[in-house]
């Protein structure tokens, strides 16, 4: 078993995850930038080192979970070139969510070193990263992903294969577009619904059941008082923000492009968030559910 | 229990449907103006009657499954007016998918006649209706829905009662103007995922784990090869044809406006539809997965 | 010429359209249910009539201006039934906008008892109305047409032959629809240059001058400050009201429904007018170009 | 006058304007990598220079026109870093059509060198560039711009200073994304009148005297037979290809997300051509107005 992790990022998502390899019996030598992330991470259980190449040294495995793909991409290439301060044969894992070319060029640095690189966004929100029930969708050599599994699993519970490098940053750009998608058709379903007079709540029990089925209206239904401990019923606050679906959307904006891909709903989706986005102040801040109110009547 | 049902329309989900009353033990008068339907109805056990109004005549229940909300209010008010040959206290069950506005026109008619009316559409296809699996959304009141259960238990396994008159029209419409707007989701994501370098049946088993799971992506995989006996697997044969799902998204079209509702998405998928169909000749008889062929490279 | 017409309709585009007929020396009988718009019709100089049948009786020319296209054909056919009082021969010219399906009905039962039609829609607004500079877009035969042009032109500057019965909507429709999706383009493209450091008059003059240019960015720039006496530069105020082109786009969504024909754009027009009127209270009332709040920082 | 003009690239566009250069009286030091492009601008009257460095040696004047905006970059700065190899004071004027953010890139490094920079996009096709009639849409400080007016006006009609660098590129892609925008409404609108049985000459003629009218309705109709020597009417051949506007548009989402902006229209005009690029083979090298395909019914 790896004995040393390096940690990269300790913010709202890389704190407890971080916290959680030291319950597994991990070494953490952390860094980040805030003081208070570094403060938080000593709390719970971490070594904070005073820059990233000096929490890298003697690590069998550095994870790293930063806010963008350009700051991965300065960390561990242009800046920072933190891929030339790591031993040969470590194991890179980054958890960040990034756009596919960022992960292939990160992972071909990697490799031109004899490092191995796996690319391995997460979902799951802060309360996963808290619990350790967090996804994680690899890209990567099999045996690099093997080697990985063994680590994330402390963290998470559902560690997929996706593919070749950058196939875990493709997936999970896939998938939120089409949660962003899917929320978006609930949205406006429900909202049909109760124009024409249903109640959502048994609008929703049948939908659940039928072929509308899907994964928004399942765990994350957005007219409030239809479930309980969801976004929607407690004022859209907390889960996933709208900034960051905007965030991830714009990732598929740029991936179809790169792609020539064509993604009419996924764009649609992007700018709808958009306009969501400047239709009243806070709004970023609000949980993505709450993009029924653009179809409410007033 | 009712011992003689009226069936007014006798096509391809209507036949079989007729067939499983028969199988129940009901006496059924059939109608049809087509000789094959009439003739297969009577295959299946059905006496076949010269008109509606005979059909209805000694009637405890009538079933109509007619192809539009307008040929229904032709039949049952405009043209045949079968609701002044119904006895008082008769229960209409209306399985046709209309528009919530016909049934609730249908329904006020009734209603001043003394005759009990549910709107019961209908999803499941063919292969439902055959094995009597079929799903009823209603509308309507609570013991006339309780009623109607009775019949419709006898050609489905999924009966919701979705609220008052209308209310059926109402759900189905909600729930398919949803699973068009998921399937186009998961085409796009799919799609995008493959000019990634990605399988997409291991980004489909990955997405279903994860918050972008659906319906479409669960039972009804739109890239051919992904899932087995599925249209898609089969040249898009069979299944649920493009030309209903437009006729489904024209009926979402027209609540929404008659509600003062907004579908982006859905007139967006309605209009999308529309391009696919005009693509090429045939694309219409096509299954709706057939949505992906619009993302493809060539 | 035309000595007398019966004016059905006296709203704030009919009162002043009639008042320009009495100008030009027509003998006006004028009829509508508000107490307020027959008061003012009398001091335009028309004579009150009791009923719409009163009115029609030993008029040369009925023009009739009223909200949509179910109350002309109520008015027409269905209850009052207008074209049994009106007398053989008889020029009925509907400058009402509806949807061409409303204009064929009439049109048809009009042939039917030997009178002539003509479906011609204005545009021009209330301001052209009172100046007597509306544009009509007609449909009809080209006699029937040139019949009602020697009347049009008293209260309008360009009247256009579009096609037979209903081309006079239909075009009416193509062209709010079109304008429409300028708006929209317009406002998003000034929006886009703005938030680039671009200075919207500028850019608006520059695109005036290249392939961008159109009606919006020439008379009707969204952009507050950019043209004097616009209605963005004045809050918005005035104009063609947001509820007028949502009317508008609903009939061109009735229309693309009823021809099989796709409008992407249309509908997504459509919809984003759907939700910038549910956007705040008063939106509806606003002019058009308001679309541009949609877009705006905050 | 400016007496020497190096000229980057000399493809179908920039060979004829760097001809246009020579009938003016400059003398012309051209570079391109292609054998064709040269010989033909020898033919033209250029000298041509073995590298791009020999060709703005002694130049007062460079003019670049290359295919894209990291093209743009690679040469000026990071490949072939010209920048470092022009004297100070020369005035750079790029013709390229690239994002407003390699523009403001390549002008930064400019200033710092002491160099003068205006970028300058252009519109109006071959046609133009060899007819001398292009618009320039140009950024830079008011005294750069007077002093690249005089050599654009040897190429082009119609000069045109949209603000500070970048802002000629910001200029071009709103007009570009606003012609996208109301070509798609106008196909729409004409195909929804013929499919209404209208004569598109006769709404043509209607909309284009209307609140409909706009560039692609007046000088680019995209119905066949509508206007003589246009695209449409040569099976779509010439004009402004399919794969140039999805450039454009790509360059335009690229621009919003970077400005935070919303083109909700603009994108989906982006994903409609990548539908339409993807509909048939041999589409994305035909004239843009050819959208009109996915509408045609067949």
């Amino acid at each position: 078993m790896a004995q040393t992790v390096a940690f990269i990022g300790l913010g709202n998502m890389g704190g407890p995850m971080a916290g959680n390899l030291v319950k597994a019996g991990y070494k953490v030598n952390a860094f980040d930038l805030a003081e208070a992330a570094k403060k938080h991470a000593v709390e719970l259980g971490c070594s904070i080192s005073a820059t990233p190449a000096e929490a890298v040294q003697g690590a069998d495995v550095i994870v790293t979970m930063l806010p963008s793909g350009p700051i991965v991409e300065s960390v561990m290439i242009d800046k920072d070139a933190l891929l030339d301060k790591i031993a040969k044969g470590t194991l890179v894992i980054d958890c960040s969510t990034v756009g596919p070319e960022n992960s292939r060029r990160v992972a071909a640095e990697a490799v031109k070193r004899g490092i191995r690189f796996v690319d391995a966004p997460v979902s799951g929100g802060t309360a996963g990263a808290a619990a350790g029930t967090l996804a994680f969708m690899c890209g990567g050599p099999a045996e690099d992903f093997a080697a990985a599994k063994v680590v994330l699993e402390k963290m998470g519970s559902n560690i997929f294969h996706a593919g070749d490098y950058g196939a875990g940053s493709v997936a999970k750009i896939c998938n939120n577009m089409l949660l962003a998608i899917h929320m978006i058709g609930t949205a406006e379903a429900l909202q049909l619904g109760i124009n024409n007079g249903l109640d959502p709540k048994v609008l929703s029990g049948i939908m659940l059941k039928s072929s509308g089925a899907n994964w928004s209206l399942e765990k994350y239904n957005p007219v409030p008082g239809v479930q309980e401990n969801v976004p929607s019923s407690k004022n859209y606050a907390g889960g996933f923000m709208v900034k960051l679906m905007q965030k991830d959307l714009g990732l598929a904006l740029t991936a179809a492009r790169l792609s020539n891909s064509t993604i009419l709903f996924g764009a649609l989706a992007s700018n709808l968030y958009g306009v969501h986005a400047k239709s009243k102040e806070g709004t970023v801040d609000l949980d993505f559910s709450s993009i029924l109110k653009l179809y409410e009547q007033h």
